[in-house]
């Protein structure tokens, strides 16, 4: 019997495991232009957060007591869909859970990228080095010689962006949690790592930054945003992709120098991976050239089994992860 | 003799008269290429408390012990300079004095719109006109049908912002301090207002745009930048030109809804006036043929006397002027 996690309270703050329940999924007979695919790996991603939430967002909140949801990447055991053949490995949103019956429309193939396992196409490959990708690039124009402050730079958007700022000429400058993950960071290429537990960020980035920085990649808000707004150049240009910082919390948070976007003349602006989906072929084309030319790696932290899935999430808020955090079902 | 206001100490905090002190200022020979101007009104503006800290700014702060900076219009009483004779109208940055004497290059003679009195050109006619008219129609990029929220709108660059956007057909809600600034901003043609000190902006800015702000033009900071974060539309636009309430406190400002930049790719830019000063002929067309129709009028609280200066000054952060704050000589 397929099995699939569900969402059985909302938390209120930092969820904890008794907000999710595994229970037995049975699938929906085959019709046609479906397809059953048997997932390899789950991806575990800190924006889910955001749905575990009753109030509207981007995207619907989780139902309670219903299949989760999420990207995993599976093979096709059966098809009565043209195009997708057992075998196939593919791409969609019916993750947390070992099993699913989909429209064919409801997935697509993993693009024919050589050398990449299966689970790239959750990480470095997917949404996350998209995401960093149109970030970097297109949201906050980044161009060779630019001066990059990355926050969360050891997680699945954060190493990616890293690389793919070095892969175009640009300095890199990564914060992680601990001396370990900033070796990591550090080993992707990044010129300089800041470490946000060993002391104030504002401080630290002064360090590693001491010109200033002409481009903020933020994937945590909060003290690092601050410090991005103290340290940013004129004309800087701040892509906001995700406040880790903030997901568990209700208090607001603090700036001393958001008042910086004035005199410096900084562009701050929002985004989310779906503004880009049509886009994906240019993303693929690019980031399948660095992965060939060992310019982009794959970075994971697999939990095995599907059991392993809320453990595994609620490892992203503890930082247990160094590049993409998956389960291995 | 003629007279300068020096300032004579730093302000921590909310500057006081004691900051100041006014002295004889006797004027340069005339040399070549030279004016001498007679001031008639000198402009009173929130940015001048930057240039009284000690810290590099965008622009530098206020010499100790010197004359002191900022716009004024005058006539010309004597010129040595081509083009410049006794009765012009002429713009500078001698102000916080009666009498200068100044290379020609230094000065500019009032544009020719009809109509126009000598302390327009501080006004609805000059910088901060100026100001509210490049950050609207082009940081923020507001359009015909944009709701757009502007704070601070009873003061001289939000009464601008918000006589621009109407006459652009926006839909404007403006807020101000006190139910007969309300009046008067509803007085330019705003649709709504809101008096911040009546209660909490967040609640009063929910009522006053049900429907959500696609433009937001800041001239305040605080908790009205939170109030236009929470109600803000799918790709809004906030153009910051001002953080008045930041400028005489040491303390951060706390933003319980700055994430949602993220979800609403909202884009918040900083800009000055400076930035624009090469397109000023646009907007001296665009505001002159306003001005002409009666859809751009000035509007001055005028104090009377040299004298008067330091607490017109302090004034701004009293809330004591409804439009352009000046003095006249």
């Amino acid at each position: 019997m397929a099995r699939a996690w569900h969402l059985i309270s909302r938390p209120e703050a930092m969820p904890t495991a008794e907000n999710f329940a595994l229970h037995d999924n049975p699938l929906p007979d085959m019709g046609p232009e479906m397809v059953h695919v048997r997932n390899l790996f789950l991806s575990v991603d800190p924006y889910m957060r955001g749905r575990m939430n009753e109030a509207k967002s981007y995207i619907p909140p989780f139902a309670l007591n219903a299949p989760m949801e999420g990207g995993a990447i599976g093979q096709v055991v059966e098809s009565t869909a043209e195009g997708l053949k057992p075998g196939d490995l593919v791409v969609h949103m019916a993750g947390w859970r070992d099993e699913a019956v989909l429209p064919a429309k409801a997935v697509h193939k993993a693009p024919p990228i050589p050398g990449a396992e299966p689970q790239a196409f959750l990480g470095v490959l997917g949404m996350p080095g998209a995401t960093a990708y149109f970030g970097l690039l297109d949201v906050a124009e980044a161009r060779e010689g630019d001066r990059v402050f990355v926050s969360a730079a050891a997680g699945a958007v954060g190493s990616a962006a890293v690389q793919i700022a070095k892969a175009r000429g640009m300095t890199v400058i990564g914060s992680a949690g601990g001396r370990k993950k900033c070796q990591f960071v550090a080993s992707l290429g990044a010129d300089a790592t800041v470490d946000y537990t060993a002391g104030p960020i504002m401080a630290a980035l002064r360090e590693a930054a001491p010109d200033g920085i002409d481009v903020y990649f933020d994937n945590v808000g909060g003290d690092h945003l601050d410090a991005a707004f103290a340290r940013a150049r004129l004309n800087a240009r701040f892509a906001l992709c995700g406040m880790i910082g903030g997901y568990n919390s209700r208090e607001p948070m603090a700036f001393r120098y958001i008042i910086r976007i004035i005199a410096m003349r900084i562009t701050v602006r929002g985004f989310l991976y779906g503004d880009y989906t049509s886009r994906l072929p240019e993303f693929y084309a690019d980031a399948g050239a660095l992965f060939a030319a060992d310019k982009l790696k794959s970075h994971e932290t697999i939990a095995d089994g599907l059991e392993s899935m809320p453990d595994a999430f609620l490892g992203l808020f503890r930082g247990t992860n160094t590049g993409k955090m998956l389960v291995r079902v």
